[in-house]
């Protein structure tokens, strides 16, 4: 007898994580026959497909089905009331990095239903947002677990939890947040080497596909706050937004206006000099210049820039687009927990969503 | 109006793990008032305190309380049909190491009592054990969580699951997994200088309290060999027994017969001389020496010995009595995921004890 199906699942978003999270949801579908679910809606950007009676929506040939017989994208309040009437409880899957669907979230949360998502905005917005999902799912008895917003399928949002939930005293957190920042300060300024120029590094970054389509989307800094703000809050820390504490952006001033990401790197070299200023004074201190957030809980001091590691500090070994978190605690004493790992990418973030979505269901079904 | 307490827990071990343990479990009571549980049982060697109408035991003040007004310790047997007999669902903590408390998993969990515990050797006795142990979760319906049988509090097992419920292919895991063998190895050949003597090493290690009290215990490699197996199993390797793949011991062949730790020790300056050809050839090819596990998941070879890092490898870059653990798999390509801090000691012990315990409360309040 097959078991009952007895949870509801809504995708939104089939982009590059989410194509790859609905190939993940197949696979626990057929491997996972004691997981209870069912696939009750699917959107993507101007598209979506959902029947009145909840039925099941194949997983495998979904998006295929809806964009050939697709209707128009509902409004998210008709989406909320369309999965608050369905027969189960649900989990909305928010793939997107969509402010509007982020901003939605207490709505979903209030009427039962539950979220998971890589999605950073909803928890770097205002301190006002954050609170209001947390009050949210706690008065709709919904849960909201968001893993791939720091780190991508890294266990770190999990990590946090644990300290705070058990009662360990997080004392300070450090690392490279950032992809493109790991890749572009482990090339520009090496262990071994003298690296390449700075605006060779950020042209050969983008050709690699590591950057944004307009580099300045990265070297602004803006990413890297957004993911120490979520681990503040879980620390415990107020932080309003990420004007609230100091981000140190890699654009030059007078480049600020340039008019497309083509025409800054262009005139990227003419700025090569102040970055090799900064390179050479970590050298003769007996450092290297890496790009980090940290979090200091003692002083509640939260800042985001270039700082400089000994060599042998896990920070300055650190490889390719690597991204590194410390975790210093009062019970791991003088020695940090380290997680290392790739912190971007379309198959590992799915995988922090997929693994949400699996701790989900078992509180759920 | 106080939440219903809906679950009761057991407590079983209250030396180094368990005593930390209980401190963490008063304060996940008092700072988690919407985790519904009370404590109806608690014992250590030779004594328990539990009430036959299974009424709440203060957990402040427990250990005090069984010492002055415990019973005797009741036959495994008869504490199952205790717990069995519980008005709600059942979490048995257990912190103790015994072998006969964990051949009697399944005896647990087939009667519905859920299973949270850091004992290594339920999870790496005979290959029936362990199949039992997840037969007899599945017919009960009950859960087994055992985080801090690998690296402490550290996410490894948790990882573990995350990679093979979400359908990623893990292709090699490789690590550092004992603290004793850490510290020896990482004061032994250094990355820098030339390091001290292997049996000054042991001799340091075993004052400063990082080895058993017969170092021979840690030298043998079987501590290292179970935690591999632990992996080696979740990854999907039916291995039978520490005897199924090679386990390199530290122990002169001379020295298995010492009749204590502290004559092996005596002599052990004896065979420095083979240690010392090991690091000098590991120096010779650019490379230091470290005591590692490593499962290949392609070749499904599983090994335990001393193997030669480059100084630029994580692993040869550990320092103190820190683990390490990297898991390469198909998603994360060719740079690992890996985790590195304290892998032993009672505050992170009992943290990932009391972090399953939430795990596994969320799942049956």
């Amino acid at each position: 007898m097959a078991p009952p199906k007895n949870v509801n699942i809504a995708v939104i978003g089939t982009g590059g994580v989410g194509s790859v999270f609905l190939s993940q949801l197949a696979w626990i579908a057929k491997h996972t026959p004691s997981t209870h679910f069912s696939l009750c809606y699917i959107a993507m950007i101007d598209k979506a497909l959902y029947h009145k009676d909840y039925s099941e929506i194949d997983i495998d040939t979904a998006v295929a089905t809806m964009e050939a017989t697709g209707s128009a994208l509902p409004a998210i309040p008709a989406i909320i009331d369309y999965l608050a009437g369905a027969p189960h409880k649900v989990i909305m899957v928010d793939n997107t990095s969509s402010g509007a669907i982020a901003e939605s979230y207490p709505a979903f949360l209030r009427r039962g239903i539950s979220i998971v998502t890589p999605n950073k905005k909803a928890f770097s917005g205002s301190y006002q947002l954050w609170q209001d999902i947390f009050a949210a799912a706690q008065s709709g008895g919904s849960l909201v677990y968001h893993e791939s917003s720091v780190g991508a399928g890294m266990p770190i949002i999990s990590t946090m939890k644990d300290f705070v939930q058990t009662g360990d005293e997080v004392t300070k957190i450090e690392g490279v947040f950032s992809g493109t920042m790991s890749y572009l300060f482990n090339s520009f300024a090496p262990l071994r080497g003298t690296g390449s120029k700075w605006s060779d590094n950020v042209k050969k970054a983008k050709e690699l596909g590591f950057t944004e389509p307009d580099p300045r989307d990265d070297l602004n800094g803006l990413d890297v706050a957004r993911k120490v703000m979520i681990l503040g809050r879980l620390a415990g820390l107020p932080i309003e937004s990420p004007n609230s504490f100091p981000v140190q952006s890699l654009i030059p001033k007078e480049l600020e206006s340039a008019k497309s990401g083509d025409e800054f790197l262009q005139r990227l070299p003419e700025f090569d000099e102040r970055m090799e200023e900064h390179k050479v004074a970590a050298q003769n201190a007996g450092k290297v210049v890496r790009f980090i957030g940290s979090i200091d809980m003692v002083s509640k001091h939260v800042k985001v820039g270039m700082e400089w590691f000994y060599p042998s500090d896990p920070i300055a070994t650190l490889k390719g687009s690597d991204n590194i978190i410390s975790f210093h605690t009062k019970r791991y004493g003088s020695m940090p927990l380290i997680v290392r790992g790739q912190g971007a990418g379309g198959d590992v973030t799915a995988m922090g969503v997929s693994g949400d979505l699996l701790k989900v269901l078992v509180q759920l079904g």
